[in-house]
């Protein structure tokens, strides 16, 4: 394969995607959300060399919403091994994110952790061994020291917001507590969910969070190992066959990466080997995953050949 | 990467699982398939340069089964293109093979190709340019180029089998007729589909026949062109989010190789560039995957370090 | 209370709603229901000194439909007693009179005989007595026998229609064959299933053959018995929680009397003790009950002060 | 037909039952119920003309439970009308009492009042006139009213443990919240819900409590009113087709009377015109309603002819 020219590809993509005018829809459900401007966009991509390649709105930080649910895994994984896996499986989940019926059809136990009831088991898990407070703390130090970057912080707003009004994600804890599959408090869990949800990042920093599932585990091919490279590929694993809920066989079939999408219009996409990729733009197709940074995302598989189902 | 000593690790996985004592269950819907010794196990790897490695009951035809849909699928979009996909869809179903529960509430299109409601409607679109009988010639024609063998071919005894008790694939494939999904007579397409399930193979020739798969639609990586590269790189995704049913997710977590199962107790993994893994052992587990044949997947990815996940 | 006047109350009814011009909806899935006019209104009264009192269009043949399926089901009834539901139950469904969702869940064991995948089964039960054509000639004879009229027939382009475009019934049977609990030929059991919906009658044969149900199981409160005052009961029961599909519930609030309906239009009301009712108008509501027939026996409820629910 | 022994009847139904040995499974999610001693049974009958017949444990008092909801659904109809029936449906649920699945397929709202999540919404619409306080005081009111006795009172310890294990009912009004169907705050409407599940009372006050329901919306058949006849008309029609969860249309075609059950082991039953009647035995079915309450019941309308499906 010829040198890509990844600065030109990516700027290219950037400024096709600006010119868009189908843009999908803000998500609406609190209002932090649904101020946020649609037309912004941003790609950025985190090299084994240490370069972060960017264009578009590049430092606007924004609400990862489920993207989080990728870094609170990896979290209790670390804490807690195997053990994480009695409380949620790791299935696709053939329905919304936050669908209650599969819920009851399995006694509870949510089918994978990137669904709304199997992140808000993981956090459980977390809750085993911090409080609250300090579960966000551990939380929020993990992504500043996997991006290499201090200035991460939650949105208080948001998290306000959500908890205003997150009946449904109330419904879902105090489901799993009645079958037993939560051991927390529900308000405590879902205090400490809607928090890390509402971390507001930029796509620079996406970008660099992302890279231990890009180098196995590894912030860099031969930089210091944030997790094992059994976990990296594990979590690799979970990105693609669930991380778009119920557009994740799409996103495998076109983008062929794995990838955790959030309602705030995040994506964080891995090629293993080559890059760990931050997109953002926050108009949502009909499933829920930001239009925009998935089609930026298909692009730019086309035009790098980077595919997890490829010979490379 | 040091040097693999592969046809170590392949006669050692065998030899391990030649001992296992707990083989799982063969399949017992019909008296062919229930009749099958289960001790036996075999696994073949096609590799780049064209030699096969293979080691246990390498030669032993076997039901592909549902294995068979991998083809046929290959098939149709060779013949139909993207309009194959107005009838399928391209996500994980979460639920088994055969429910009709997701066909009722999804307007009786199939959610992939590989659940039994989507390899008919596959089979549908097939006989669209075929009369039954020549879809079946097509179809073991195909098979036979890609393994570079004439020597495969239906099982008679099995097809009438299927044919006899396979209420359940008459009642999903009468329920999308009812809903438009297919075109063709129920009976006529059910015919050519319990046909080339009863496509008996041994794992060499398994092995032989994905490697298009393996090699980004090619042979060989620099052999002649099955299909499209784009095609290769699609119908892995597809094995990965949906080859194992219900056990798809578990499948890509614990292997990490796009894998396409069927009841027969054959598995068909790719390491895309490294080699297409034909695996068989007819003892099922609990979602209907082979046993044997995913324990000795998981040791292979483990001792090659083949995955999709990680930087190679 | 004192003595209704009967006539005036169902001739009133019927000129109220021959001027209604919100007719419903005309089932149009085969094109011999698709052209039936949908001006046509028919009511008719079986009362217990033998007279009938009807209005509208109390001689037009129409294709009862499912209302065939409370006969043969106390055919099936008389015929091998309690043994009938080992293979169906007797719960509402909560779901469209042709879903195959529940039939899944509850292993393909129907949970009413009124819906269709119930009445399939309660016609397989006819057919472990009877061949088909000599079941044919049961229900008829049996129909000829309670109405006292022997001019009711099978219409044979329904028939035909009908088994040309079942597919959905046809995946129910197979469905339920696969399940061990249809016995017979799933062909077979829907050549006389669709026979047997084919059957036309007027309002006023349908009145009179309805009669065994108003009057404890006798065609007059002293006249002949039909079947055991039991049974009667019990179709009533079953008439009255499962009698309308999804709009079972609602009719039992509206209207507190036993019926059941068909895609025809037509509905057999209950008023035990007081009257055996036949009502018919082709335009169906939103859940496939007759629109205007349903809004007749409403006002009719009201206006005589029939319901099961009062003291009377 | 012949005067009825009464008196004789319901003796010696209590004395048959006293006998039983398989007597069911206590419900056990939480204490207070768990210890109730499964050896009691009482059954009460209040006539047209005042008298109560009774037999049994016919003054000790027992958690009413969803026997309430047909209380609370009463009020909530006088005090709202026809608008109670925007936020909750009319059919059979075909589903569990505390089913969350067809709440989602159905948009948040509950298929029912008699249902957990329908109950829930009624007390809500209860809570839009009333703050929490007076609502469970205008609860109690209107049933000492109903059973003319003032020693009805809610058991503060099973509503302290309700409101401490009733997950599954904080997920439904949550759930129900956040699709818009409830208005009022769910911790505030679950702390209603909750208390009027825990009020005791004896069968014989259970009978009484019922007599609007068995007299037209009266106390006694010239007696005071209580709701009018249409309201005490709907109400059974509601009882009969939902008032035992999964197993109403089995009560309805055995019995053949409307009721409502409670997981306390009592049932409310109606015989329009001839008696109200309360039954109780702590032991519940498979589907959660009482075994030997219910088998005395069909006894009860065997022995007196009592059945809204026969001539009378």
């Amino acid at each position: 394969m010829t040198e890509l020219d990844l600065p030109m590809i990516v700027t290219e993509i950037a400024a096709e995607l600006a010119a868009e005018t189908e843009r999908g829809q803000v998500a609406d459900y609190i209002p932090e959300l649904a101020r946020v401007n649609p037309g912004q966009f941003g790609l950025a991509l985190a090299l084994p060399d240490g370069r972060v390649i960017a264009a578009g709105d590049t430092e606007v930080p924004f609400s990862i919403q489920s993207v989080s649910k990728v870094f609170t895994l990896a979290l209790a994984l670390g804490r807690h091994g195997d053990r994480v896996w009695e409380r949620v499986g790791r299935e696709p989940s053939g329905d919304p994110f936050n669908s209650i019926v599969q819920l009851e059809y399995e006694k509870g136990r949510p089918r994978n952790p990137f669904i709304n009831a199997g992140a808000i088991a993981v956090t459980d898990a977390l809750l085993s061994s911090y409080a609250p407070r300090e579960a966000l703390g551990e939380i929020l130090r993990f992504l500043q020291y996997l991006a290499g970057d201090d200035d991460i912080a939650i949105d208080p707003a948001v998290a306000r917001s959500e908890q205003e009004t997150g009946f449904r994600n109330v419904a879902l804890a105090n489901f799993m507590r009645g079958y037993g599959v939560l051991s927390g408090e529900p308000a405590k869990v879902l205090g400490v969910y809607f928090h890390h949800c509402a971390i507001a990042m930029s796509v620079r920093q996406l970008a660099r969070a992302g890279r231990f599932l890009a180098f196995d585990g590894r912030l860099s091919p031969h930089g210091p190992r944030a997790v094992s490279s059994r976990m990296a590929r594990q979590i690799n694993a979970l990105m693609l066959t669930c991380g778009h809920y119920d557009g994740s066989g799409e996103f495998a079939f076109r983008v062929g990466l794995p990838g955790k999408s959030g309602v705030g219009g995040g994506i964080l996409a891995v090629a293993p080997g080559q890059a760990s990729i931050g997109c953002w733009s926050p108009g949502l197709n009909a499933v829920g995953n930001s239009l925009l940074a998935s089609r930026a995302l298909e692009r730019l598989a086309e035009r790098t050949g980077w595919s997890v189902f490829t010979a490379r």
